[in-house]
């Protein structure tokens, strides 16, 4: 149903409002929700400047009980970002200030609307980076990626995103702000808010400053490459490497569909076989950390392992793992990519895990080129299906529900980086089990008791509409 | 006031009961509460043995509003364990059973009860370790490391306790069992409860079960031991090692006054001088990292920097540091440590936090030991006083107050590892702000309407003696 949204016009903001139809439409979609039919069109968009603002906005849309749906980039997997309910799109992407770098302390402060990549550029020259920068930092602002507790290749070593907040200045529902975590290394000092607000996918708070962690540039960088002649060895190198302790940055899967799509969107000459993609961080000693994995990797049959010396080379070897995603959905002009798979697992179940996708897909006739960040036990795969034919678009739908519960059952989850958003609803009980879905009710009902942030995501479809049920005082607006 | 407990002996619980009152006493004091006078003793004792008794417990004390505080080795600092409303002490040190290990994996499923280097002797075998161990590691259990988020000398490289917990089985108020996490290496399933539970301090669940992660045994481990002319030279010395990138496993500052107690009780001859203690881990180069470390530490004008090779070298570097808590609680029978010290501030401000403790100790008179986890900021001290002398207590107070004042200023936290259990919850807002105290009380609630899980702690005193105000429906017991 449409929101009233016309109280927007009488707030004193320093933002914008429009209702116009291109904004509305711009805004109710992100890289995952338009092929899947996931979310509706907002009432209204608002671009805040400012924390007073967001806190405006929300406090009036909470006393309307009228939705507010956070957004920014836009480039969720998951329909995260696109209303489910219509009303306000809070798009946050003009909160882009990068507000303070203390590099003594390894310290950025910045708003929520800056790119990952742009982190990077501004600490650059104190040889600082942010290690969980996903690949898609370059498109991707750092709201987001804290609202999804997104990670990246680097991720096996360096850890999430959420690893690296410090403090977060949030927005609660009623307009109220408080400052969740520290700027100290560790702190014992009441409840972890800060991590609770991490991956809540804006349905309990709008982060609207946040202060990231850096890292030093480790003085020696090198990349690998290497071959195998199966994916199951590849699957196998990958959890041997990790099981003898090899200290990878970076540890990619790319699965022989995913190697000939790379190889023919880039324009690479790389075999189409089985590949990992590495990198290697030392300050000492980084040569004999290759020579290790080398050596691992020879015991699964590994048939040509290259290494990069410089950035030059490191560019060649990786160019075909860079551009993978767009080269999955570039490859076919009548194959839609469905379902961006996204499961984990411990990582001794990661080869079971990589055989049951594959085999799931020979037994559906199903295209399901794989790749992950396999050293986090991650596994990414697209189901390229033909959209206009039912029969093939539900075979997809079954090897999706298969595989996520396959990774449950491993003792896995069933998305490592990109959120439940709207696509995910359904497995949130059955990875979690009523009782602990119901716990986190319980946190969505103590910050948000009229669910008007983002309502209708995470948690699964519900009698009334999928409504996390406020209390007598506080009922859902419909 | 004293609660009816009577209804323990109806329940069909695997492990005992006991109103006894050695019992009782002995559940009435941590490792910090007795001098301070802080909490009271419990109306009666409940050792559970499994989940279902934990359950038992709290559903039955939940229903008759009697205030139940979990226990296990009794060994925080500043109240934590120790009821502060009677009622039912839950200790929770029967339960500690290693349940499995799964090395591939690098994860352990333990019992709350089991101590810290249980854990590290049952993956020994195994080339694993857990890496955030306190100190402490033998005189306390797994259990009340979760509570407290702990951390521990090597901190400073691999993180704190809430960085190597996985999953946890939680035991709420109302007796309902929670799965918190996930066993996979990272995931964006739906909010993050898991560190909400870590450093919750028993206030919102009693953890049951908790798996967690490992890491492998360095191939390199190198010990090392500097000496300075000035606490003030030691502390630039560890600032600008963190900000040079030296990467230390462990970096321990030791002021003059605890090198003397610590030579006195060990009876080593180090010289009683500012002392930094570290400690290199490393596959490959730790040589290099070392020698890096010693330039860096010679431009403070480190006087002595000492290495050991081998486990006997660094057992007789380290001997000194290793018993240091003893060796200040010990030093003079006539004098008592009050206010065991916690603050942690970004490290760039770590010189200066140095330099107000000690310049107030000077102001005062007073004899204030320091040492602490330097590479984290983190700064431990004690104030040593006539217990008898009132204005002498008075000013050991003022020292305390005004130090973890100046730490917030600085942008730290009152407690980095210790949690805030009674004694410090007078600066939880101080720290906070009203607001987020505020959200935090919100949790509270949610999950523990009726106040029974630990009441008291962690939240500052207000009209009503403390208590989270719960709703209507659920006022609490009195």
């Amino acid at each position: 149903m449409t929101h009233n949204c016309s109280f927007l016009s009488d707030l004193a903001l320093d933002g914008e409002v429009s209702f116009g139809e291109s904004a509305r439409e711009s805004h109710a979609a992100d890289f995952g929700a338009e092929e899947r039919g996931l979310g509706v069109t907002p009432d209204a968009v608002v671009w805040p400047e400012s924390t007073a603002d967001v806190s405006a906005v929300l406090a009036a849309a909470d006393e309307r009980r009228v939705p507010v749906t956070p957004f920014a980039a836009g480039t969720s997997l998951e329909g995260n970002a696109v209303p489910a309910r219509r009303g306000v799109s809070l798009d946050c992407s003009r909160m882009d200030a990068v507000l303070d770098v203390r590099a003594d302390d390894f310290q950025i402060d910045v708003e929520p609307g800056v790119y990952g990549s742009a982190v990077d550029e501004a600490v650059a020259d104190e040889g600082l980076f942010f290690p969980p920068l996903p690949s898609s930092g370059d498109i991707s602002t750092v709201g987001g990626m804290i609202a999804n507790d997104a990670s990246g290749m680097k991720t096996v070593k360096y850890g999430e995103v959420a690893d690296w907040v410090l403090e977060l200045e949030v927005v609660l529902a009623d307009g109220s702000v408080v400052a969740a975590g520290s700027r100290a290394a560790k702190t014992s000092s009441g409840y972890n808010l800060k991590d609770l607000f991490v991956g809540s996918e804006g349905t309990l708070g709008v982060v609207t400053r946040a202060t990231l962690e850096l890292a030093g540039r480790p003085e020696q960088v090198r990349g690998a490459r290497a071959l195998f002649p199966s994916l199951d060895a590849a699957a196998e190198a990958v959890f041997d490497a990790a099981r003898s302790g090899v200290d990878v940055a970076t540890i990619e899967l790319v699965d022989e569909d995913s190697a000939r799509m790379a190889n023919a969107y880039t324009g690479t000459d790389l075999p189409d076989a089985p590949t990992v993609f590495l990198e290697f961080h030392a300050d000492h000693g980084v040569a004999r950390e290759i020579d290790f994995c080398r050596e691992v990797f020879a015991d699964h049959d590994c048939q040509r392992f290259e290494t990069a010396a410089d950035d030059a080379e490191m560019s060649d070897l990786w160019e075909a793992r860079e551009d993978l995603a767009y080269a999955i959905q570039l490859w076919d002009p009548d194959l839609t990519a469905l379902h961006p798979g996204d499961v984990t697992v411990p990582i001794s179940a990661y080869p079971e895990m990589v055989r049951f996708v594959k085999s799931a897909a020979d037994d559906r006739d199903l295209l399901v080129p794989c790749f992950g960040h396999a050293g986090d036990g991650n596994l990414h795969y697209s189901v390229l299906v033909e959209e206009d034919d039912p029969g093939r678009v539900e075979a997809a739908h079954e090897l999706y529900e298969a595989t996520v519960e396959k990774a449950i059952d491993l003792g896995g989850t069933a998305t490592g980086e990109h959120g439940i958003g709207l696509g995910k609803r359904d497995f949130l009980e059955v990875e979690h089990g009523p009782e602990t879905v119901e716990a986190m009710r319980r946190l969505k009902r103590a910050f948000d008791p009229r669910d008007t942030l983002n309502p209708g995501k995470v948690f699964p479809e519900t009698e009334d509409g999928g409504r996390v049920r406020a209390d007598d005082d506080a009922p859902p607006h419909d």
